[in-house]
């Protein structure tokens, strides 16, 4: 792992902690709604939201759906239990499926995204029931990559992890006590059995974390990447997804009147 | 009506259709998608893109709910006919309703939003679908009053109308041939049989967009409004909800960690 990578943990920790309970002030919330998909991503911000808050003030929904590997939730279970946070289960797929049914040959691309935003519709139906912020889970490394749904998994009030990469997500999760099934396991989305992330970016986090250290932080051309060590074919890939999702980082363009 | 919210209406429709033209140029884009409601800023949308793009690049989606007016269809084919757009139905009902289903005491208002947010989910899927991008149809009065779903209804690649006032929308789709019967109908957001807008806000857009105009874009504070001739308590109800729903306006807040 690239060193410039490494964190100070508990340093981290302590700074994040402190975000999160003062936003929570400053919108005048007491209560927080996180999605907790059996994952390390929402395993961290779970363990720092509660935390921050208390974890009586944090309600965790998890939302499986028909074809989610089971491990999923009792990770998510799991995680809840050990953080002694109040639990929620609402399976998505009575919401899905009438969906995929109105063009069943959709992509596979098209079911994620039906999937991840109906999870946003439950999160903030239930935060609006709660008086509660919906809390994100969304990593540097797939904000960058566009591997995430926009007003699905990326909607959210705050997010304490956006400016964390994936490795730098593992390291924080580990040091807080994530338990290590959660940890060491293969990050996926989850939508279909034996997806893996990196199997379908075609690189690994460890990869893709040192590659946009360099090409995002420190602003490095293409001969200065290669100068690193990096293969060109992974620098192309990376710099096109970086480009062909940036509308997702976006807000949407208003036209000028006057 | 206040003089300054009037509309030289062919030079501002000229305006926002080189908009729509350039936005999707720039975006490399041919197609749009827009939810066609039966109200009139969905229709002035439809007809601003339909005269950019062409009306066969233009699909419109109409998402009726189980107990939308039928009123509301028929005055959206009304307009697609015109406009001579491709139109393709999709009925939210089996969507919204398993999920109304997991809680089903909840308000009007969190069901309103589970009906906007399906429909974002429709309009989305479909510009996947058609390679296309979702233009949205909101205006600024209901922008500065909250009266919009985030990730809803609000949710949008490009939004032409997004700088004009209701009363002003009102103007541009009456000189564009809107029919009649869309411009002139008091408007709703059609959740429930015999809504309308102006009811619920407890105020008439007309009052609402000279109130904001001067509140807004001029900066007048409460004692230059009530000498302007505005009521105190419209005052503050509509400075309440300015306030209120600005969260909806920004992006979410990401910690930063060095």
């Amino acid at each position: 792992m690239l060193p410039q990578l490494k964190l100070d943990a508990s340093n981290i920790t302590d700074l994040l902690t402190e975000f999160i309970r003062s936003e929570f002030t400053r919108a005048r919330f007491s209560r927080a709604v996180i999605g907790l998909s059996g994952g390390v991503d929402s395993a961290l911000a779970a363990a720092l939201t509660a935390r921050a808050l208390g974890p009586e003030n944090l309600l965790c929904v998890m939302m499986p759906y028909a074809t989610s590997n089971p491990h999923s939730m009792e990770h998510a279970v799991l995680l809840a239990e050990q953080l002694g946070v109040r639990t929620e289960t609402v399976e998505i797929t009575p919401m899905v499926d009438p969906m995929i049914a109105t063009d069943p040959d959709m992509s596979n691309v098209r079911k994620g995204n039906i999937m991840a935003r109906n999870r946003m519709i439950v999160l903030y139906d239930r935060s609006s029931r709660e008086r509660g912020l919906v809390v994100g889970t969304g990593n540097k490394t797939e904000t960058y990559l566009g591997y995430s749904t926009l007003f699905g998994d990326s909607a959210c009030a705050i997010n304490p992890l956006g400016n964390l990469y994936k490795t730098q997500v593992w390291q924080l999760a580990r040091s807080m006590g994530v338990p290590d099934v959660i940890v060491n396991k293969a990050p996926s989305a989850d939508l279909w059995v034996g997806q893996t992330d990196e199997e379908e970016l075609g690189f690994s986090y460890e990869q893709a974390d040192a590659l946009l250290y360099f090409m995002i932080d420190e602003h490095y051309d293409d001969a200065r990447l290669l100068e690193q060590g990096f293969d060109q074919t992974l620098i192309t890939s990376v710099r096109n997804l970086v480009r062909q999702n940036e509308f997702k980082r976006l807000p949407s363009v208003i036209a000028k009147v006057s």
